[in-house]
């Protein structure tokens, strides 16, 4: 805790002082009924460690986290969601105000159509339906376009295969300024461990592969590319 | 750490002294594609409970977790797995040489159909196939017919109505020698919270109602149960 005051104070006068940085993390669990859900790999870790390094460089930060086990930087305000509607509904409420979204959630895409209010008992067989979850990152782009912020908008594309351009398309639909790509089945990438392999893609097209390293130094590569989108971008 | 030696020390001449208890702790997660799984609300912190109650008795002890984030008790011997199959797997291996098997796991009832071995991307609607998974109680309930072990079989049913009908029902289906009945939607009961509100039902019919306490004294309660279940079954 001491070290946590430590950092704080160490950041102050950093590239991101009086900054909003706002920082999504973990997964999301659409529920089926009372007691089980649909839930995603992620351990939340990135997203933490994004939010510390962000602190780190003096913003101030939101934290928007899924269910996790994983313990609040110091000095960040966390918000505490459940499901990807709840997600949304903090992540919009937010951003407005934001200098920087960084979106390291593992939003859940689909849930199910209805959410039974009893426990669904054993049985012979069980069709779940299905259907999209809401768009945040649609969202987000919308509030951009009437109120200028967030001025940087960093998204994550957590893949399994045709990683680049699966990312690339990613970041051209949602108006993103940088993604984050990484293929969770490479070794030492990805959920629960502490490292990651990802590979950094900007708007203008700039494909930056990073060696494999912890998830705490991605999150200082992910910081120092947006201090230079926010200078570029001449936010604020 | 030396809190749980000097336990283990203190439990050596307890009444489960000489006694193999096998307790399954936590969800299982049954996988849809790479990234998405059908999960349930299980902390797994009753069944690691009972697992330091049962070393405390002076038992050796198998814990089979799901995944929890949980510190393993000083002396247990810990058994990771990931879905309702796998734990099957290792209940059948280990029930066969335990005198006690506690079932506190959350096992997932359904799992999907096929699981993809790609992550399936953002589309307009899916339909998700569930099959029930394998039923471990019977499995075991065919090893103690004739291997004779494990002398006493403790059940958990956590429901959200009709708790005490459901409750002996799985009792007497699954031939149990006491169920652990608790309605996960009481306050201060069920997942997360480190507090529990259980009724235990014997095989005699027996229904004791536990007022709300701390999982650790649930699992004292449970685990005196057990020492006298032993005691009148003759068991070893």
């Amino acid at each position: 805790e001491i070290l946590g005051h430590i950092r704080r104070a160490l950041g102050r006068n950093g590239p991101l002082a009086g900054r909003r940085v706002v920082v999504t993390a973990g997964p999301t669990y659409e529920p089926i009924d009372p007691v089980r859900f649909i839930g995603n790999r992620s351990s939340g870790k990135q997203g933490f460690a994004l939010a510390q390094a962000a602190l780190d460089r003096g913003a101030e930060v939101v934290l928007i986290a899924g269910p996790v086990a994983l313990e609040t930087p110091i000095g960040a305000r966390r918000i505490d969601v459940g499901t990807a509607a709840e997600m949304a509904e903090a992540v919009w409420r937010e951003a407005e105000a934001a200098d920087v979204l960084l979106m390291a959630a593992a939003v859940a895409d689909y849930r199910p159509a209805q959410s039974r209010p009893f426990k669904i008992k054993r049985g012979e067989g069980l069709t779940l339906e299905l259907i999209p979850t809401v768009d945040i990152l649609a969202g987000v782009a919308a509030r951009r376009a009437s109120a200028g912020k967030p001025h940087v908008i960093v998204g994550f594309a957590a893949e399994t295969r045709d990683l680049l351009e699966n990312a690339q398309a990613k970041l051209q639909a949602k108006g993103l300024d940088l993604i984050v790509a990484n293929d969770v089945t490479e070794p030492g990438a990805g959920f629960a461990v502490d490292t990651n392999r990802v590979t950094l893609i900007d708007a203008r097209g700039r494909i930056e592969p990073l060696p494999l390293m912890s998830k705490a130094a991605v999150a200082e590569a992910i910081l120092d590319r947006v201090v230079a989108l926010l200078s570029a971008t001449g936010g604020g």
